[in-house]
């Protein structure tokens, strides 16, 4: 059973974007995962089919209507469908590398894009929203996030990758950041490889990129090592 | 004076992607930024114009060869050319609205989007490249993440936002997330819109906002808030 996908959004002509390409592409064309966009505006009713409307109690910007968006909902997930539903929301929960193994050990997602300056609460939660993050920046809308989450999520799908032991070793996969790499030519603007790695000595090869990938995250993500403690001591 | 991205990647075809379509698309037409993806490949040499190679000291993956990239980036971003070097990269800083808006603030960016394994160091310590992560997680590339980081800064380019109110008072603009959003019906499957927000008392509305944020920043992100104690207090 592959990964299947289901885009809530006002912009379907944003799917599959990026994701038609490259490695994900490769796996859209085989059908490791599916990737379907639907409109919301198909679901809204009214002469004028409006999807948003002002903000209770005032201020900027539209939001987008709970009736409209649960009958979108229900529309493409239908009562057994087992699949999370996420709405991409700057408020959400942040976007983890464990969730996204998660993601990709399930039967695909339900993913909601916001627009305008929100989604009613009531939708959110009358439909078990599960709101998600991608960082902490603030996005023209849900459908550049949603493409990042598939993105990562398709990328560990089963086959996708062509060397599985390729990412193992990747950033946040062992909780710390990854260690530098190098590459020919041996010397780059006087620059050198370092010795050790050109030495054919493979335990010392190891060694010193652990060290390296302790040094990074120490330097540069000390909040990483302190979440490791935390999981090491459960 | 616009804001202009130059795109060093491998998929050239990746771009201006969703930055093509709504609010950034507008921007792009208008001309308030502009975005050109370059193929780094254009600047290989050799018979098979390789851009990478095997890393040193062995394991799975390709490394991004520092002669090519380094030649890529002198030929779009010669001496005199003042905009930052960033470089997408799961090890490197966490973005954040304050950078984007610096970002956004400044002449425009030379963005490399990193493939395979990764890049080799001497090249991002030569070129002075700065490491920027759009969040834990761990993508195909750095062309979807280069897509995030010019969606939120064309987003906050002056006259891109059409009411320049909104925006303000979104999350992490204020260092909190922002308070849940209400919108007719004023009932929805038996839920009601509070009614402080259609009582008409602005001052009411305001207090009511802010309290919502603070009590969601408190509940899910916590961190945001040891941030903003640290900010205020300095």
């Amino acid at each position: 059973m592959s990964f299947r996908a289901t885009i809530l959004t006002l912009y379907p002509e944003m799917f599959p974007g990026h994701l038609g390409l490259s490695l994900a592409g490769r796996a859209l064309e085989r059908g490791d995962a599916e990737i379907e966009a639907v409109n919301i505006r198909d679901h809204a009713t009214g002469r004028h089919r409006n999807v948003d409307d002002t903000p209770a109690g005032g201020g900027a910007g539209m939001v987008l209507r709970p009736d409209v968006l649960a009958r979108a909902i229900d529309a493409v997930s239908p009562e057994g469908d087992v699949r999370p539903r996420l709405l991409m929301s700057p408020r959400g929960k942040p976007l983890t590398q464990a969730r996204v193994r998660e993601l990709a050990d399930g039967p695909g997602a339900v993913i909601v894009c916001g627009r305008f300056e929100g989604v009613d609460q009531r939708v959110i939660e009358a439909r078990n929203l599960e709101e998600v993050s991608i960082g902490d920046y603030v996005l023209s809308g849900g459908e550049p996030a949603a493409l990042i989450l598939l993105d990562a999520v398709i990328r560990v799908l089963p086959g996708v990758m062509g060397n599985a032991a390729s990412g193992t070793h990747e950033s946040f996969e062992t909780g710390l950041l990854e260690h530098p790499h190098y590459t020919r030519p041996q010397v780059f603007e006087d620059r050198e490889i370092p010795a050790v790695l050109t030495s054919g000595n493979h335990r010392a090869v190891d060694e010193w990129r652990e060290a390296e990938s302790l040094r990074l995250t120490r330097e540069r993500r000390p909040d990483l090592l302190e979440d490791r403690k935390d999981q090491l001591a459960k």
